[in-house]
């Protein structure tokens, strides 16, 4: 038989009724929380307590984290164009690149590919090839990010805390000693090293993020829509913006038809 | 003082620490569930326990509903063209528009608007001016959506079936007398009348099927990343496609420069 | 036969080659420029030499209108995430809501609807019911829009000056006749009336401005990526951002669990 | 004085008038084709005769080429849900990732560091490393792209087939030598060459794409819009999915809270 363009593992109709790996959804309404059913839409199977616990703190980490960011900014100034709530939180989504959310997958990657290695000699590594190593360091948190702190200690109380926490704050100190800085393990990296316990794939990284920030991004989006006047969201040219552009100039005969 | 152009009231610094609603995130990590850290972003206070109940019963019932809708299309074939797991989300999320969860939002309008109206003269106002009401109906479901008389079962087991419930029921029920013909209230309809007795307002109406959804299709695109090559998502056309179009014809000559 | 699912009257292959409207893609390129083609796809037909270049003005006209608009914001915020360039000018055109090019399509279909009443009689029922005429009034420009002015005297030399314009004209005389205040046809306004002229239906209408501005989206993005740092689009909440929220708050008793 | 966060030599306003890149916007409508003022918005000066025609021959090559790639699957998908013309088309952009119409940029990286090289060594060092050529193979064309051919020769027409078009040419045919297996230029790698003849930058490359096939996702959205009906792109789970996941299982009786 030919093989079908469309392949899915996550969920089917049976029977007219929807089935999500295997249980019917109408069984986990009123039985499951959202986290259970995120993992196991995820994962494929439900979680146990502690890792439906630590998913919890995982998403509230990222739920939110002030109107500052490029996803927020997006997600305003889409809405403010005129749109419904779904185009702009899309739009602010698209805001997640590398620069931002992306680490968590990057960081996912690093310490998968990693841990089982000498901390020090990667760390060495890195820093001789000039490239970054994603989860550390921010722009903001210095001495520690309170977030990852916190993401430890939870994953130390439910039994998270395994050879890839250990590795990710093992990197922290070799950063320091190596490089003589400290690049505090962030939010991203934390993450990163929690979900790598749990078993989940680096390739599914940037998702705990924007399954987290969605949240966010809506009650951003519905204050612009509710609060704000259309097209609010835009610059003021003699304040905001510097110009750096050709002074007026005209347009050359030839160019002319009228 | 100038108005300034960025205001919220979602979440703010204070002394180099994020706060969410005035509570300091860190302190929610570990603390809260994923969904009490929602209601608390979305409705601005923590919710009781029944609340908490609710709304998870709410993302449980939205958090997937097979690879079929045009969301998990449009997903699939952005990361099919080859891009990162957010983009392909955040195209996904695009395609709640009024056909695809946007029935939410018009069903809570519906509801609120209406709620202390009589069902029956509502209905026949609708009917006689050929509006759809939304909320009810559905494609696949016939003699009753599953995950509606769950989360009615839901609403009334934890105190949350009051005048917007009664009345969306009634809703069905008008209909069914006055058209002759069975529209089920369907999961939208539910979620309306169930976020309404909570307190939600119409405008926030498409967010709650955005955040449970996002779920979904972070599955399906991390499903389309890894088990899939790059430009599957292609039509075939001698197979799946009708052309509809002119036959081959010549460029005349007076536009041939060459 | 069963109707298929995907049906298109764009473009085909035969013999192993594309063809767009019947034409072979290959012999189109070097022949026509990309006005003549984007006329093809749009209409079907190729366009007469007065019709190109009409259709030239009117892209020239939307082509870029300074960085202020939402769409530009919102291009170069994903940008800034540390997005591909097609990410962040994708979330540009989704900024272009009913407040941001939305206009256009609305002008439109007022103006095909409306063009063989009195302009006085249709402008007196818009302003008793309350309605705002789509395509007058510009924030900016208060006397003309200097685009607006340059795209009639365009069409009038091209011959594309009939009904819908003089329409159009005798709208914005009404406005001021019966409102007491000059709410002047703006660039949507103008840009409605020649391609009505020109034949195309009202709900392409925003096709024309997405087309147009897309260039300009381009050169903003791009300049973004290679001006300015990863993340430079973020908000200064001391300076830019002012909060409406809760001041900080403890965490009640009964949501800790640690 | 402090950098400002926005900054753009784009365009301005001086006197109340929007200027691109020096020049009155409204100067140029009625003067200026479309593809000129596309060049004057990405390149900050005004083409030559030559360079408007291998421009105008670029973007009729990308204009449209059929409804089966992953941008139109999204687009349509996307509008099929019940969206906005600019929405669906926003999507379908999204979808020109690394697999779709990122070769360009690829390409033209690869011309632009490599053209003063031999292009026997640069195809040898690039098959040691089993690293891809971007702009070169298609999984249509196998002989010759008929588009990348036209392109050339207007090239050559046109005074634009210099350095960088001669080393693309002799890679195609290093790479059947090396590789004993014919991997044409396809129209990535021949715009790529000719764009980076007219001096234009590599990071810009996804952007000739993007203007250029934003006509065709107009077309194919304005389709779906009026000819089909809202939903009509969904999956029949029976004939086009095949299902790879869990068999119907009871929900297990800890998960059970009702």
């Amino acid at each position: 038989m030919e093989k079908k363009k469309w392949r899915t593992a996550v969920s089917w109709h049976f029977n007219h009724e929807a089935y999500v790996r295997g249980y019917k959804l109408s069984d986990l309404v009123g039985n499951l929380t959202f986290t259970e059913a995120i993992y196991l839409v995820l994962k494929g199977e439900l979680p146990t307590e502690a890792e439906k616990q630590m998913l919890d703190a995982i998403f509230v980490a990222t739920v939110e984290h002030s109107i500052a960011p490029p996803s927020v900014i997006a997600a305003r100034a889409v809405a403010s164009g005129g749109n419904s709530l779904h185009v702009a939180v899309g739009a602010g989504i698209l805001a997640f690149g590398e620069a931002h959310g992306g680490a968590l997958e990057g960081a996912m990657k690093f310490i998968q590919e990693n841990y089982k290695k000498n901390p020090e000699n990667v760390v060495a590594e890195y820093i001789k090839l000039g490239k970054r190593i994603p989860g550390y360091g921010h722009r903001y948190y210095k001495e520690y990010d309170p977030r990852s702190k916190k993401i430890m200690d939870v994953a130390k109380r439910l039994g998270f805390y395994g050879d890839f926490c250990q590795f990710a704050e093992e990197v922290e100190k070799a950063i320091e000693k190596i490089k003589g800085k400290k690049l505090i393990m962030n939010v991203d990296g934390a993450i990163a090293a929690v979900v790598s316990e749990m078993g989940f794939d680096w390739r599914l990284g940037k998702g705990f993020f924007i399954i987290g920030r969605t949240a966010g991004l809506v009650a951003h989006v519905y204050e612009e829509l509710t609060m704000e006047k259309p097209f609010s969201k835009r610059l003021d040219e003699e304040k905001e913006v510097e110009y750096l552009g050709k002074m007026p100039r005209e347009l050359p005969e030839k160019y002319r038809k009228s």
